[in-house]
């Protein structure tokens, strides 16, 4: 019995992309993650191995970012149209174009500054020896990005540094921070509340030169917020939003469209007591 | 040269608890994972194979889920120091008892209704053939918990049937919802809006007779409150909190105790249409 | 525009059952994951919250357990058939029963040893001072169990111990193992392969009064077998696999039906040394 | 009370690099997740914002690339040593260099293919009607890896295009098939390894002009190895290997170090039947 090809679909999964839209008085923000995928006239890829038909993966990826920074960044149902269209009217061997979108959950706390909703929680840890008791407590998995007021600039270079010095990137991280405290009776929640609250001030308010002195300047936030808090240590994975090279498309890319990446990541740890 | 044992902890990670807290006008909620870890004088459990001075991690749980029904329900540092001094005050062998706690933040929505910060996405999938476009819109992992309002009755019951009728149990899922836009230009935004309330406020105040029927109710709302969709699909995983027995510690459980759990778990998908 | 059910479906996902069957000279393993999905005629549960015809997807998953017992252990599309056909045959509300199976995939290491596929690591983690270099090594999650030669009898009890003793258990661990070498230049390649051989062969050889002394013997084992190490540490988790009680169904369970569980579980944490 | 700076470090985390060895007569392979952290005088960095002795994290994970090159492929302890060294020779400010890797295993099946341990599973699906029973059986994550025999080239470009056409790249997958039984009897073990092993071979034996390809080649081989089977789906995700530019550094990358990508994959969905 002969054999055929029934059906067949390819595409791209998983394209990731930030668009940052700047008014004069705020930003807006929209994180997508976006998936291509075509139906059509690729019998001949499958059984001949003829690649004329093929669009490859990767292009889509690149029309994704390139369509990105002429959607308005509002309504994630006109970017997967625009995009569907664009595919289908450069493309007559695709009978049909689907497009998949979701859109991270990002509020505004400040002009330019977001908290995403996640799985945070509130932690604590209690060791309790036979003659004295340590209590740490934190907040793990705050997630927060904001797009003005960060830099990184003046660091040492060697042969192998390839990275541009920025004074305007995008921040993002999801914070862990624990906090040891003074003695094993104090007002918990209210000073789990003011250390997070100092954290997150800290974010929005102060420029970052770095992850490192923003991190530095959180924990002495939370020492100075809370007298009952002896020392503080953070960690803050720098969770890169990367600048996508749009001149190849015969576009400008003013700080607007970025590729949020998981994997490396930097890892920045400090800790802070008082003396 | 001789081998010696040189540091050794033991304990249970990941005990899961909720816990409801009655009041007469509302219930409070906490969902709570606690690990226990005890260090001290347990060379001969390693070396020697004597088990006398190990306390099961399974008793450890069990604590844990006694404990609860006394806790306040209020700060987590507290559950945690009357952990461990009950661990300490029980166990002359053991030095140090070490409770982790990580608290998930739940937020209320009704006297009895809660939802929980998570990954939730706004969402669409434009197909888009050569003659017809279609619109899919949705949310996904808007994760919700009602501690009121929710029974399982009258259901059938075969030889393998060991499941117990309730008229008042723990409703706890991550919804999943999509539905159809009657044509490709609709005010997307306000009708996400009006579909995403339509299916929360059914969950928060029509009563629950099953899953089944709460589901039924919720794309109905939808289809009532948005004359822009045509047809809409829910997935409701059934994130069975299951009662704890406390009889054996000499404890009663009004639905107060529940272990989480996420397996296995029902699902329930249900579409409705206008016709 | 009158409102109607288009398409319902429901079940239990994630029903998790291991099978030991008991051979004279062997034992074999069947680990499942299994989901059970019901379509027909309930639109009366849907729309007027009448559960009569529901049969509970706690029923579906104790069904899964006691239909296990008389399973051959054998063929995954036997145990689907199996169960669809009971479905089908009790539930004459039921059009479709849908029957889902994932095995994993475990190899024999020993008559009652088995090992399974997974993202096992070879590790190392290199400390370089200015003065100073220190290379640990290990392996990370090295995924076993075996189904004979382990007991946990004779431990401590207090007023919240309900775990029975036992003479005879499923004993199932991801061992992450890591060990310092003396110096920085041993030959690592066989110095891994016989470290982590000590380990493998303690676990099958040596019986088990508890993950205590089998972690303790798995560390001595590598003392021994590698001179270079100086010292090693290991992190066992206890992965429970819970015997499922069968008698509400009239069936015994010797020791063949269990459940496995990933929360709670046991941690079980040493470290040895020369000295 | 003064504040101080207790503890700081920082680092890249999850630098990913894949190794090709490449031999007369076969292929090694090295895929390695790669940590870098630095302790040392940092006090500025935090305190001041100087970034002058802060090395960029994008730099650690230049080093990484480009070291890997000179590496031998074999030790990973001893490449951990390479990069510790490097780092403390260049970096005065550095205390102390600490280097985790993590290495997977892959298992030889060609001279230039490979399969990696993974949680593989056998699955089946048995849809059971009142007239009708369908079983459908498959393999889900099998993890391969080919280093040669695989090129995309002769592909449509249009103005997004910026990929390079290539004859010669890294494919790397993870396979989920399902094929569908002519009728719900037949030797299922049997079956099922001739089906998996009629998909490996294909994957080894095959060159690959592209996914599609080789997707129905292994669909085409399944249905002449199995006469039971009527259709089969292939499900295969193209789990990038993205060549580094290492021309940056002056050296040359002929093929040879790879940085593996999770997101975004390009995903090919084929299915084929007996006509």
């Amino acid at each position: 019995m002969p054999i055929t090809l029934a059906t067949n679909a390819y595409g791209k999964s998983r394209i990731r992309v930030v668009k940052v839209t700047r008014h004069a008085s705020r930003h807006d923000l929209a994180e997508l993650t976006v998936s291509v995928q075509f139906e059509g006239d690729f019998a001949a890829v499958h059984v001949a191995g003829d690649n004329r038909h093929v669009l490859p993966t990767d292009t889509m990826k690149n029309t994704v970012n390139a369509l990105a920074k002429s959607w308005s960044g509002e309504q994630i149902e006109e970017f997967g149209r625009q995009l569907a269209g664009h595919f289908l009217h450069d493309n007559p061997q695709v009978s049909c174009a689907r497009i998949e979108i979701a859109q991270s959950q990002w509020s505004r706390i400040s002009p330019s500054a977001f908290t995403r909703g996640s799985e945070e929680k509130r932690t604590t840890r209690v060791s309790a020896a036979r003659d004295a008791v340590e209590i740490e407590s934190g907040v793990e998995n705050l997630i927060v990005l904001k797009s003005a007021g960060s830099a990184f600039e003046g660091y040492k270079k060697d042969r192998y540094t390839t990275l541009k010095e920025t004074s305007d990137r995008v921040f993002a991280t999801a914070i862990t921070a624990n906090w040891t405290y003074r003695h094993p009776e104090v007002p918990f929640g209210p000073c789990w509340q003011q250390a997070r609250e100092a954290i997150l001030t800290t974010f929005i308010e102060r420029d970052s030169p770095s992850v490192q002195h923003t991190a530095y300047a959180m924990g002495e936030a939370v020492l100075q917020a809370v007298p009952q808090i002896s020392q503080v240590r953070l960690s803050l994975p720098n969770k890169h939003c990367l600048l996508i090279d749009l001149a190849p498309f015969g576009l400008e890319n003013a700080n607007e469209i970025f590729v949020p990446t998981d994997e490396p990541h930097g890892l920045i740890e400090v800790s802070l007591q008082r003396t």
